[in-house]
Parts: C-alpha cells; structure tokens; sequence
C-alpha cells in the first residue's frame, strides 16, 4: 500500500461523502430502527455506504469491506486490506439533532491499522492517522496525550453503565464517577475516541461496540500514544463486538483493574 | 427598556468577549479550584466577567450584575433591570477542551426574563431569545418544539444523578434512563438549554444551578415552547441555587411526576 497516495483519496472521498450528508439535511430523511426501537438506520446510512462500496470496488479491487449496513464484505478472518466503515456514526444524533455524528473509516493491512479517519461532518472536521506518521486534526498535528491521574479525569461513558446491566459490576463504575473529575456522554463512539485522541477525554469506555466504530480512532490513538483494548486488557477486536476502552496510558490499567469488573 | 436597541448592543458584547477568550488560547491561562478540586475557575472567567460589568456600568447605569465570579452587585431581590451573567459556562470544558462552553446571558426586568443569550465560543454559534419575539440559532428562526413521548426522547443529564446521591431517589433516575431513548452530557448547562430549546435535547435535568447558568437559557427556551421549573414544578429561583429542568411541555410534567423523586 502506498499510505500517502491512499491517504489523498481517502480524503477526497470523506469529504465528498460528508458533502452528500449536509446536502440531505434539505430533503427528506427515511427513519427505521433495526435490533430495537431505539437502534436506528436511515437511509442515508446506507447510501453512503453503498457509495463508499463502489467507489473502494471500482479502485481498489481486492480490498475487502467491512461496513456496518451489510452491504460489504462476509468478513471472517482480518486477512489481506480491509476497509472498515461506519458511514454515520452515532445514528441518532444524526436524527434528532443533525449534528455530533461522524463517518469512522479504517484501513487495516493483516489486522494492523494502516490509516484512520474520524470526519464530523457538520464542523468540517477531520481526525486522521497514519501509522508510524502521526495523527492530525485537520492540519494541526495531535500532540502525544500528556500524563494525567483518574482524579484529574474526564471520561467519557454512557449514563446505561452505570446502572444495574448484565455486563458489568456496575458498582464499580458508580466509584469511577465519583473518583473522576467529570463524565461526558456524546453519543458518538467515533466522535468520543477522537477526543481521547487529541486530550479533551482521558478515556472512552463501553460495553458493546463494533469493529467499524473504532477500527478509524484506534490508528488515531495509537499515534498520540493512547491505549485501546478490550476491557481484558487484549487488542480489540476486529471481526465481532466486544467490550472496548481507550485511555490516556497513564490511566489504562487503573481503569481496568480498579473500576471494570466483569459479572 | 428598548429591547431591539439592547439586543444589538449585546450581541456585539458577547461577539467581543468570545473574541477575548478564543485569542486567551494563544497565552497561558491560570487555572484554581473553588469550592472543591473539580470545581475550576480560570482567569479568564474573570476577566471576562469584569469586561461585561465594566461596558455595563458604563452604558446602563441603574441597572445591576449577578454574575458567577461575584464582582457585580449583591443581589437579595429581583427588582429593577438584572443582568444574570456567567462568562464561561462549563469552565471545566474549556480547561480540558478548549470548546464545549459556552458565555451565557440572561436580561430580566421586575423577575421577568426579556433577553437571553447563549454563545457557543468556538463554534461562533449564538444563541438567542427575546421575550415575545421568538428564539434563534444565529440567524435562523427555532421553531416550536414538537410533539415527543418519553421514549423517543433525548435527554442531557449528568451520570452523577444516577448513582446514590443526597438528593434524589437514583433509581427513578435508572428508570428513566431505561425509558428514554438516550441520555448525554455535555457538562454545559447553558449549552444543553440551548440544545433543549433547538429540539436536539427533549429534556435537560440537573439537581443543583445557579441563577446565571439558566437565565439566558430560559428566555430561549420558553420562546419556543420549553418549560423550564424547578423539580417541584415552581418557576425557577433567580436569586439563589436550586434544582432545575427544562423540557419539551409534551414530558414536562410527566418526568416531574414519574422520575424525580426527592430523598
């Protein structure tokens, strides 16, 4: 792969993709909810995707893609170059406030992170990293995460986990909300892990996320020195849901054996 | 009072003072604790502050200042023409993000909320309201909230008011977590307000405001059809600190009755 050629083009097409995803603020959007009532997909969701699918098919055949809508590849094993996409995430902010969703793109060689993207569509902007070449947020370069402690924290988690869930000792979690200096709650994973990428975060947690919601920010965070595994301390997981976290490296390992405890 | 003439004359104040903040990011700011080690106040809060009471003594003599960082009048009673101000709303954001905060304005006359502002620094994004003459998103007109039930909506509150705490049954709160669509936080109340009176938000609740972090929001939110109480469903104080929510009128009183409970 020629990292800085594909960089140019995944760009261009981001913001091309962005552009059709304002444009549809004038028309009219089409609402479903797919596991339940409150996951929902729209149809724009899927026609970016699909746009992203021809255009990877017509100029990079071989690269496989793993996208949430389905209209990708049968993604078993993380051989060879996948492109792993979100086309919006965070879905119901797209809804009900047309802003605070991002398109989340990551381009994996072998199971390794090459490139990734988080693209707010509404502020124009643009989260990337380049593997060994650093990360950026449009044209500033992210500065490695300074060192921090949980008290001086803010952490970004959903208000679900900390209330009785069959994943977690949620007790735990209530200490880490007492413990920190702040939570937040975007409702976009993407846009959640670039703020932990570029320091406004001090760490992301989450029950249940997909490969394609953080396969883009875990190449972004690796380059400012940021941790992402599953909440057993493994890299996360690039074929099938999982638990995940993000953190400043000075805090990971707190998090995980202090504060997340599996039932 | 002539509110068109003051109206103007405000947004070019608040304009200056983003101004003086976003240029603050080029210098070093001085960052103490106030009433615990979470809770920051920054120079900049101050100055800001003084900027604001400086041009008003100077231009509206008569009429008095209660802002956050206590350098207007001692404020015991509403009479007269107030000016409710905090000059950074969501200092800890602007600390560890440098965004995500926002000035907040509010303008009340004998108790009676006539001008509010909310002005989303970074983004150049303001906010306002003026009594009896509607609510805007910088130039655009809001439209009056629409319909909603509980559980197609959004609503912004902190994790802290989930978890036991000495002021609220937290369970009614689990419930309504479970209920809602989703929650979030921001860890601004003047821009969660602004998102309630935008429809983006349907509700935002908080167990503990002062005057100035709901003043401005509450002339903009109640131009587009918002309630905005205490949780007993009485207006909201002016003079001192208390509970508060505001919402969309389809659940106002519904989550006064069914999720907040006082210990």
């Amino acid at each position: 792969m020629d990292l800085h050629a594909m960089d140019r083009y995944i760009k261009s097409l981001i913001k091309e993709a962005g552009h059709r995803i304002r444009n549809s603020f004038l028309t009219d959007i089409t609402i479903e909810s797919k596991s339940n009532a409150n996951d929902l997909v729209t149809n724009m969701d899927k026609e970016i995707e699909q746009f992203f699918i021809e255009r990877i098919r017509r100029d990079f055949s071989g690269h496989r893609i793993f996208g949430e809508e389905g209209f990708g590849d049968d993604i078993q094993n993380t051989k060879g170059i996948i492109w792993l996409l979100d086309p919006i995430d965070g879905t119901m902010n797209f809804v009900h406030q047309k802003r605070n969703f991002a398109i989340s793109l990551g381009i994996y060689e072998d199971g390794v992170g090459k490139l990734g993207y988080i693209y707010d569509v509404v502020n124009d902007d643009l989260y990337h990293g380049v593997k060994d070449g650093g990360a950026y947020y449009n044209n500033e370069k992210l500065r490695p995460l300074m060192e921090t402690d949980i008290s001086e924290s803010i952490v970004a988690m959903n208000a679900t986990w900390a209330i009785p869930n069959r994943y977690l000792e949620h007790e735990a979690i209530i200490q880490l909300i007492r413990d920190v200096r702040g939570t937040r709650s975007f409702g976009s994973a993407a846009l959640e892990l670039a703020y932990v990428a570029s320091g406004r975060f001090d760490a992301y947690i989450s029950m249940r996320l997909s490969p394609w919601d953080i396969a883009g920010g875990m190449v972004i965070a690796k380059e400012v020195g940021a941790i992402t595994t599953n909440f057993k301390g493994d890299p996360a997981n690039l074929l099938k849901q999982d638990t995940f976290i993000a953190a400043n490296p000075a805090i990971h390992q707190e998090l995980l054996n202090k504060y997340i405890k599996f039932k």
